[in-house]
């Protein structure tokens, strides 16, 4: 899928993330998401309440996948420290949610963070690999924007974790922070064999999520109905920048 | 001139140019500007065929000014060597030229190249202040992007010099050399006490003409009706994009 979905020339793919709390809430996010042709869906399941009802979190992805025809599924329950909500579940009790997912055949990409447990990440690529789902390996930093050569040490250990994808979201503190993001992603695209997603957060942050792929990023975060990290902007509104970004490069 | 022109909070300011080769070409090219609502004006001295005519190029002065109805109307005679077309006009008849200019009530701000004879520049802009004319100090690459320090370096000079305004373009060689440029900006805009106007030409570079602002450049250059330098894009797209990177940031 990597190919198939990552075309250079087709950055940035515009993922919009589902946050409802229920399954109700997640399917009228998707039908009014849907309209809008973004192409991948990220269900944020850190956001659900019945988390810890594995049948029903299974029951739901086939829903989200049954009605989203054939876009890319993104499953990724965020932890609280990395930006995510508060749920119910131990880390075992995570990894083993994940192992299940990516046996059932509604889900294409599972996310896990880099700061997770060594074993769990590897029992995570062992079983994602094994039942062809994709892994990003992912890192989350809203305090700051660590030194250039931290973020490249951290991309490069999700490739050598084995990762499909490497992610990386960090805040800025200025606007400088946002050009080492930027330069941090370019640098990380030459050494790297994997796909990047990488952006800067906030306001300030937000002009990583128009022009990042410009510097190799794969993948831009929009808001479709609510925003689930902050800087998101409405979809349509990211398209069209993109547009016009492009526009005198001959795109 | 310096405040009411270049308040941050209205950055960037957009200049489109004029780049007729006679007063009709002008005149023309001026009216289909106005309606787009530029803030500046620029006429590039350098494409009027009857250059060598002071008096002819007073007299056309005028009428631009009378007809831009208040625009600040910036006076650059861009050399063949630093991107410019050829003059019939020596170093020194340039120089004159730029005096009596000076001279008149017609234009607010002229330009002259950081690589003139330093006695030129120090006569330049001791005409300029007599006269009240704000003086822009300009650098052009249109081979590569210089290092930062050298890039630094430059805009120091313009400073010391005196000028009102220092201002770059470079050519990138890559999506790095663009970022290379707003970094430069950034910092120069830390260390120096006077508004920089700098851009990234060409493909690549053009994003800088759209997003140079937020890293501490005061103007961006917009085609009106025609370009004057590799990159820049149509003043419609530039107020938009511009308007939709400002718009989760608050402004």
């Amino acid at each position: 899928m990597k190919n198939q979905l990552f075309n250079e020339q087709n950055f940035p793919y515009i993922c919009t993330p589902l946050t409802g709390k229920n399954t109700e809430e997640i399917m009228r996010e998707l039908t009014n998401i849907l309209p809008k042709n973004p192409d991948l869906i990220e269900w944020r399941v850190d956001f659900y309440k019945e988390i810890n009802d594995f049948n029903q979190v299974l029951v739901t992805a086939e829903k989200i996948a049954a009605q989203s025809s054939g876009l890319p599924l993104l499953f990724t329950i965020r932890s609280h420290k990395e930006g995510g909500e508060s749920i119910p579940l131990s880390e075992e009790e995570r990894v083993e949610l994940l192992s299940q997912v990516c046996q059932s055949e509604f889900v294409d990409i599972i996310d896990i963070e880099l700061s997770s447990e060594p074993e769990h990440i590897k029992h995570v690529r062992e079983v994602s690999e094994k039942y062809g789902k994709k892994l990003i390996l992912s890192y989350h930093n809203f305090e700051c924007t660590p030194e250039k050569a931290d973020l490249r040490k951290r991309l490069s250990m999700m490739e050598s974790y084995g990762a499909d994808i490497a992610k990386a979201a960090v805040m800025p503190k200025n606007q400088k922070d946002v050009l080492t993001l930027l330069e941090v992603t370019s640098k990380a695209k030459e050494e790297l064999n994997i796909p990047l997603i990488t952006m800067s957060m906030g306001d300030v942050g937000s002009l990583s999520r128009m022009l990042g792929w410009f510097y190799g990023s794969a993948v831009t975060f929009a808001v479709g109905e609510k925003s689930s990290a902050p800087g998101q902007i409405p979809i349509e509104d990211l398209r069209k920048v993109i547009e016009l970004i492009k526009k005198p490069m001959g795109y």
